[in-house]
């Protein structure tokens, strides 16, 4: 697959083509959180967006991005959740059919969400190279399109879009932040934010037993030795290329927290905000509180991911 | 005290002098949630109100409508919980003193607020005399205007600006929704409501342990034995005098669920909305749900009414 990067004029498009189908989700913000914090803090909060993740706009984006003849025979992709779950019900907003591949211990309430949406689901084992190969098979059984969770240009553009609302609705921020993953949310905000905002700084977070992208960019190159330890179960994955490429032109910073800090953080969220947030989105707020001295006194935009979470398995246990 | 009622036009003015310190929240809808019920739902979300409950509106305008000369004295009430906070915070917006009678027994993440919008607390015996009796000495002690949580008119005008943000922003209902305590959120709704929407109906939901309104309409006037039992703690007070008589006065129509069904309601809330609800606010849907007969087809405007949980305790068990 060509590895081409959306462009600034591709995330307005993604914004106007989404526009009928996505939210434009609120902004939150906590006084209680910015006296923590020693800075001021404004939400995205997508957990809000359809399907309970800012995953819906990358996937809408690259479902209608598609010619008519293309959409006709569907839409494959592998996910252990939100990316999934978005695509199947981008897919019904067209009314084409939609193939999820989907590695085992996937978390249940992402899984029931892809079914719900009416995509077919066909289980893995959890490896990259069964996720791949199972959706060759489906791709060539059915001529469905693949939509890559995060390297695919129309899925980055989409994820574009959610920065772009917080600079236009909160704006002249010192700092953004997100979650990286597999760096599609990550790579749109940086196309974005480097337009929109140039002086504004550009930070991913990531979890401890999940680094690679921190240290991809201290060796200069992909690593790609990789057994990923988070309780954030979205962003389990290996930073695509054209991913780690676009973070290094746009001089992103990784700041990493450790799972303990997240869900002190998920924690706060709840109660501050009334935001059920899942792990993946917490880790924006643990790294910030962690490395709060390089934000003292500053306005930060920071993307809440998505909200799909097991409420029988919380992270923190009774009193 | 004079028990008058707010007119619609002190409503207005309530939005008007709230404005520079309330939030206008949002208003959520979910699809599934819709699907479950037969009919299209409007939840406006107070748990994103400041002090996270729409009680913020009430003590707001009542705290901003006092002359300065008594203003300086500060103000006093008596409340489990989510009043207490509000009345705390809408002081510290003015830079008045605040005095909160708190019974034993009060939600810990309610106190916690109390305490941290800056009030002083006095402890009491969980019954109504004692509460009184408290807030009286206050009253001697410190010359504190009492800031009754549900008949204070200044309260009840402030509460109906609540459904009045939700008929502004999507109008049209069939009918709308609160639940009811001592009746300032449910008053103030239908005063708001009969002006604005006359031909919608206006219900309340009431916690089976503690249905005394639904007995009271009944009975034809206001029943007082009562011994609550609910996990509504928000709702366990006797219906207001002045209350009941505006809600017979503007038909409204009260609703029952029991406590497991406000539980699963909770749940729903939680897990589609992404908000995080407390009992007392879970229980409209909980009512809606169980006479789903009542709405079919219909545009239904809700309001949940605080988000104000202990998250170490919740009410569902692990899976």
């Amino acid at each position: 697959m060509p590895h081409t990067l959306p462009s600034f004029d591709d995330i307005l498009a993604a914004a106007a083509r989404i526009a009928p189908h996505a939210h434009t989700t609120p902004v939150l913000h906590s006084r209680e959180l910015d006296e923590l914090a020693g800075c001021s803090l404004f939400f995205k909060a997508e957990p809000l967006q359809r399907s309970g993740a800012f995953k819906f706009r990358g996937a809408c984006n690259a479902v209608w991005s598609l010619p008519e003849a293309d959409a006709r025979r569907g839409v494959v992709t592998h996910s252990s959740g939100n990316h999934g779950g978005a695509l199947a019900l981008a897919a019904r907003t067209r009314g084409i059919p939609c193939h999820v591949v989907v590695p085992e211990g996937a978390v249940a309430a992402k899984l029931a969400s892809i079914q719900r949406y009416g995509a077919t689901i066909h289980r893995c084992a959890p490896t990259q190279a069964a996720r791949e190969a199972a959706c060759a098979r489906v791709q060539a059984e059915t001529g469905a399109q693949l939509i890559h969770p995060f390297t695919h240009p129309a899925v980055i553009a989409g994820q574009g879009t959610a920065i772009l609302e917080l600079h236009n609705s909160h704006g002249a921020f010192d700092a953004v932040m997100t979650p990286v993953g597999g760096g599609g949310l990550s790579t749109g905000t940086a196309i974005a934010t480097a337009r929109v905002a140039p002086d504004c700084r550009i930070y991913a977070a990531e979890p401890t037993g999940a680094d690679d992208t921190a240290r991809s960019l201290v060796a200069g190159r992909r690593v790609d030795a990789f057994t990923p330890d988070t309780i954030c179960d979205g962003l389990r994955t290996l930073v695509g290329e054209p991913n780690f490429a676009a973070l290094r032109q746009h001089g992103v910073q990784v700041l990493v927290a450790d799972d303990a800090e997240t869900i002190s953080a998920m924690r706060l969220l709840w109660q501050c905000l009334k935001l059920v947030v899942e792990p993946s989105s917490a880790l924006v707020l643990a790294a910030l509180l962690k490395h709060r001295g390089r934000f003292a006194g500053q306005r930060v935009g920071l993307v809440l991911s998505g909200g799909n979470v097991d409420l029988d398995a919380l992270p923190w246990g009774p009193a």
